[in-house]
């Protein structure tokens, strides 16, 4: 399976909104259901509970054939043997993530313009994400939505996969591949559904994968 | 200059106590004036904010002779050339650390009784910090402080040098040393003095340096 197919669903965790279930053991339902790119996002947890987190999500994600990656901590990725990381603008900067991780890391970088694009390639990422789609309960975000119009653009200005993020959901899914992304990103869709395995299922139907 | 005289006048950054100052400016002053040994704790910064302050920190300090290190964050560490970690309860354990730091990484290990003691050494670390010796104001602590009796105890307990860390000041720098600690790493002493050369000077004739 190459980075591109990889992407076709990928999912970002949230620990507050899979509630008491857990993060584990709904990333194994997901993994379970077909999910095959996996994002450890955790701004709370101290660095000892993310390195143990992630240990195990890497290891699970290995079982599936799943690319598992943590999101801005590249000390919690070399410590649990994730495949890579994940960069935002508050992170660090994707050329020094790159020398730290080594050529064969999956470096991912959210952008949001053309020339983000082109500067995230120049600096070594492996894929983008178009930061944010459409509006989104995840997180207040004061950013304006990017829209399919701007999928569209970024996809059309790149050469690395794009992975649509930030309000997706089974009836907007293939409105992004559409618009020239390689696959779709979400928290809540999935971390947030009553049963997850079925949301993933639903999700990979909306984007012809079943 | 050995890893345990760098020891003996350790500070810790903190950038709310410091205040508009800045971390860096009062750390320059402090280098200055004597401080052989610094490390960059700050729990709110993103991490290019902290990969930005840990750069300037790291060649500031090897400009003077001294040990740069960075709490908790292993990868702001390595993105910045700091001499290596300082190392809690919450943090990634000690073993792991070298593993990505490697044998030349300087790794500091917060501890409170014997048992610890002997585990970080065992695990790699090159220095231990007794934490907490004496109530602080820099962070609220429910810790029951050590005194200087707990300073002794874990002195005599483990062969690496020890620094006492927890409202050391001018009246107390020296029991510490007296007890058995091969230095004293202070916050508040240094980061919210208002003149924090003075404060650096003071405590080195206190520690009997001057």
């Amino acid at each position: 399976m190459s980075l591109r197919e990889n992407l076709l669903l990928y999912l970002v965790t949230d620990p507050v909104i899979c509630g008491p279930k857990g993060v584990v053991p709904v990333c194994r339902e997901a993994l379970k259901a077909g999910v095959r790119f996996l994002q450890l996002r955790d701004k709370s947890a101290c660095t000892r509970e993310m390195v143990e987190t992630a240990g195990r999500l890497a290891r699970m994600a290995e079982g599936f054939g799943a690319v598992f990656v943590v999101n801005d901590r590249v000390d919690v990725a070399l410590a649990s043997g994730a495949r890579g990381i994940h960069l935002g603008d508050d992170d660090m900067p994707p050329a020094l993530a790159r020398k730290i991780l080594g050529p064969e890391a999956v470096i991912g970088v959210s952008v949001r313009t053309r020339e983000g694009a082109e500067i995230a390639w120049r600096e070594g990422a492996d894929y983008l994400a178009a930061n944010i789609v459409f509006p989104t309960p995840t997180k207040p975000d004061p950013r304006k939505p990017l829209g399919l119009g701007g999928v569209k653009d970024l996809a059309e200005a790149t050469p690395l996969p794009l992975v649509a993020i930030g309000g997706i959901n089974r009836e907007n899914a293939g409105k992004a591949l559409a618009a020239g992304a390689a696959g779709v990103a979400v928290v809540s869709a999935i971390m947030g559904a009553e049963d997850p395995g079925k949301a993933v299922m639903e999700l990979l139907e909306a984007l012809g994968a079943r």
